[in-house]
């Protein structure tokens, strides 16, 4: 099996995010393609991060994820190659691999160098037909990490918010809006479950306050809410509505969580 | 060969949409797999119940639908595998396959429950990813309905509006509102068959009257005009334009046809 | 390999463009379909003649593009298959086809009028579902171009602006703006090579200058520029930004580029 799952932020109305696919099939025509989104918004690294971290678990052993958000193509940022115990990531070396290189060491990263496996001539704002897809259709057909070029021991790390404890309470902030309108914090299930024994609430900038539900329709129609969601984060939801727009809630946005009852000392 | 098709309502800028075909193809590595929509309007299950509607029947025998519009995730609601004489159905319980069974009798309808054939643990917002792709896989690769859960032999089916006749004429509404700005109405073309010899028109809410067009180019540019679809329901357009922004029209709007020149006795 | 690319008008929300795929996959069960896009802006023959120009050399040799922007479906205009020495196209006889032919000489054009090899009955408003699409997958199935209909000479071609030269000066237009808020002019790099020898500027419609860069990132943040883009095109962009609505730019706008320093006759 021979699978190659792609994020980028070069939409969907060009022609650029399949020219990907026609690239790789001519290169290696037994590879299937996933197209995980073409839609982070243009340059967003830390988006594209999560959206990835969220996704690649889900995938079969030995995908390799090409990941495409490249506001620096063209300069001196490196093309990598990198291997993880499960699977490869071809990505600029931008900090894009961050979130799931924090859950998955990597074994080898290599730069991808060698004119041999780029489409030639390689135009200076399109390493992901001319780059990073050959290098995903080279890998699949069976050429060794280090003909790309040298192993390099770093890669870019983005600082990622996380949730800061102070006794009772948890302060996070809004770190993804998805198509929803649910808002992701950052948060986590396992965050939650450090706190002291009692019930949890949430407070929103507006002081108001929301207790957790299991799911959507756990709380009446057009209500906030929130919950641990599907990624084990804690996310602000509205039932039957979009979070984001109506409460509203924007990226970087803080909230807390208290545990009820216990003496307020934040 | 082993297709699966998808309807949901995950959008396309998240991950969520495409870690299906990342649960499907780890199962199943065999499975080929179409988006039909991820952009149904978020938790509305008539449009999804239309879509599939339109769809389902130009895809291969055997084809696995999977139809995740799903605002009752994580309550009650049951998740289901349908068989028909031709295909196989995935869906929650809620009336998302009530246009599809209208016109194919459902032969076995399977709750979901068998642990055995879901992801572990199942996220309480996020079926698709852990309940219903995973069955399509599990079906795919040979598991029997009966192990997916007990059989049941009722299923729920939404009330779909039709069209209402009166002597020489037809009362609908509009149902459905395409990428083009095409109205759909509850009309079909069997309901004009049904109307006594005569010109038909349609007369829109304002009072306007369009006469049947064949194609779009037969009415000038920039003029609205009425049809049958491709999909036997009579259709409100404008050539050239976009039918429910510039006359406007709604989800909901009802309209009439009426053979001309017969007696008037709605 | 039996490979499929798709170029529509038909938008993602619907399930038009999807039942493409479940007709070629009906018909010929090992067709690999890709989707370049689906968003053309409804009925805009050269937006897709534009994107089928970037896309299709990308593809491997063999691939059967299908392009469905046909404003006039149902009318008079003939449905084709057209092949050239390395691809087929089948499209509607619109100019949808103009900028690929003038880089790849068609050998062969026929019409698609044989109604063994569409779909039946024939709606006069889908012909994507109902000619085209069943024409790629009977093609892959080895029917010979004279099966489908009678051979024709000529297709038609739709005018395209291209860069006039007058002396030192280039003047051109954008032709096509995409995702990002890149501006495409008419203006080739192979128009640039032809002015005389000196440092080029572009000059926008507000008489603001910009010098030529070879990467986004280049120019400061913020800042607009003008590069040779991966097609050839000379393009107006803006690092980190959206060039076509900051400067504003729209389709049709003209510009010019000079040689700096040169006597300014134009």
């Amino acid at each position: 099996m021979k699978q190659v799952a792609l994020i980028t932020d070069f939409g969907n109305k060009d022609w650029y995010a399949k020219v990907l696919s026609g690239v790789i099939t001519n290169l290696c025509p037994q590879a299937t393609i996933i197209d995980i989104t073409h839609q982070v918004p243009p340059g967003n690294i830390p988006s594209a991060a999560f959206i990835l971290e969220n996704a690649y678990r889900y995938f079969p052993d030995g995908t390799v994820f090409v990941c495409v958000v490249d506001p620096g193509v063209g300069s001196t940022r490196t093309p990598l190659i990198v291997k993880t115990r499960q699977h490869v990531f071809i990505a600029p070396d931008n900090g894009v691999l961050s979130n799931v290189l924090t859950h998955s060491e990597p074994l080898h990263i290599h730069c991808l160098e060698n004119p041999a496996y780029r489409l030639s001539p390689v135009s200076p704002t399109f390493h992901g037909r001319d780059v990073f897809a050959p290098a995903a259709a080279h890998y699949l057909n069976g050429v060794p990490l280090e003909s790309f070029g040298p192993e390099q021991s770093e890669i870019n790390i983005l600082p990622w918010p996380s949730a800061l404890a102070h006794g009772n309470k948890l302060q996070g902030e809004i770190i993804y809006i998805d198509h929803f309108g649910n808002c992701f914090t950052s948060i986590t299930a396992s965050d939650l479950a450090g706190l002291p024994k009692g019930e949890q609430e949430v407070v929103l900038p507006t002081g108001e306050k929301l207790h957790l539900s299991d799911f959507y329709q756990q709380t009446p129609l057009g209500q906030p809410l929130a919950l641990i969601g599907s990624g084990g984060y804690l996310e602000i939801s509205l039932n039957g509505g979009h979070a984001a727009h109506s409460l509203p809630l924007r990226l970087g946005d803080s909230l807390t969580v208290q545990v009820i009852g216990s003496s307020d000392e934040f």
